[in-house]
């Protein structure tokens, strides 16, 4: 019961699937799996038409409950902790971590794990969403899975460590809070979610914007900057509400010269 | 280098699929993994017409260079270990090991991995061929993996293991060898091969058959025994040529009477 309760708060995230096939396969990979939440971001084919169903065969179920939502901060709505999946080294905050010892972090907390697409992966700004980032290690010779593959050996290493967590010899998170005693003891200091983080960052740019710190040019790059350096800090809701109030402030001295 | 050497040794061997698109997902994860064995036994499908050749994208050298046999002993041609996949527990020898525990035992040695039919696996003959067995753990409520996604499992598995080594804690083998270090040392005390086995299997029935030991109508599960019985002694080749020349003595004595 356990397991399956740690198994249930991981949301499976597809970022544009293009395959509807790949999406049966994926909705009965998971129910194997024994996860139960699909969310698919702008999907790029019918993701519940009868190709996805014939992939699903007894995880149709999966298929009718789905959720569909348009960008992907909508789908990580309500999750503390998010890792994206990716293929390429790139201009990553942390260098990516094998599935083994990224992945069981996930399953203490409301979490979203993030696929991209079939062709294309997650763009830079997608895989910002993340605080942490895994690739399945694969020969040189050819290195792109197939998406359910991906998927699948995600959740099978996902169910193991939830099977078998004295096994589990997670790595430590890059930037863990600094004092992490607390978070557990004082509500107040519980860890802000991933979409009050989102709506900080949103709040942030619009006000930057109005001040004119930031130009419509430069905007993205320079955000990408502070959304790194406050995911690296792992706020507390607390800490949020402070950085909320100093905008708050000065939106309001703003109005009231 | 020595990751691919100790990858390639390891045969992939699927028998009867009946999915031409599963026998391509297959190849294709099977060279994301840095294998390049694959052996179809009396495939149901085209392996390598167009549906197999679609889902094997930049993996069409191994739906060219795979290889099809008509029996199971076949495809164990000059193995020396082998692992058959399980979906139930069965009346098997050994109760079904982790993938994670089990399969890194493949790695030293030429080495076969079995999966069986999409719909029902490997019958209880096919099943003893092997010396163990593993099951992947699957949530009850839908325990029926895809058979391209068992294949991806066990590979990246075993990809894993080969990469760091250091992090394998290999279940003990059911049965070891009493002297496993005389094994390494003598030659002469090599272990038998998967075929060299089969070979006496076929050559005791038929003398048991022929002496009236056996009946067509009791050889098959009297024969169950003698496999089991055997492939738990993990017999050297010097101990297989002494058992053999029993028979042969035997065959003597009864035609020189």
């Amino acid at each position: 019961m356990q397991i399956s309760a740690s198994l249930a708060q991981v949301r499976i995230v597809l970022v544009e699937p293009a395959g509807p096939r790949n999406v049966g396969a994926i909705a009965r990979v998971l129910k194997n799996m024994g996860f139960s939440q699909l969310v698919l971001v702008n999907p790029q084919c019918d993701p519940i038409g009868p190709e996805a169903r014939q992939m699903a065969v007894h995880a149709q179920d999966l298929l009718d409950n789905l959720q569909q939502v348009a960008t992907l901060p909508e789908a990580l709505q309500g999750c503390y902790r998010a890792i994206a999946t990716t293929a390429r080294t790139r201009d990553l905050a942390q260098s990516p971590e094998s599935p083994r010892s990224a992945l069981p972090w996930l399953l203490e907390t409301p979490s979203a794990l993030i696929f991209g697409r079939e062709d294309s992966g997650l763009t830079n700004i997608e895989l910002n969403y993340a605080q942490r980032y895994v690739e399945i290690a694969t020969d040189p010779t050819y290195t792109s899975l197939n998406l359910a593959q991906a998927v699948g050996i995600c959740c099978h290493e996902l169910r193991w460590a939830a099977l078998n967590p004295e096994s589990v010899h997670a790595a430590p998170v890059p930037a863990p809070p600094e004092d992490a005693e607390s978070v557990q003891s004082h509500p107040q200091a519980a860890p802000a979610s991933l979409d009050q983080l989102e709506a900080y960052f949103q709040h942030l740019e619009t006000l930057l914007l109005e001040i004119g710190y930031l130009y419509p040019h430069t905007a993205q790059s320079r955000m990408f900057k502070f959304r790194q350096l406050y995911k690296r800090a792992m706020l507390s809701q607390q800490e949020l509400a402070l950085l909320r109030g100093v905008l708050s402030r000065m939106e309001w001295i703003r109005r009231n010269p």
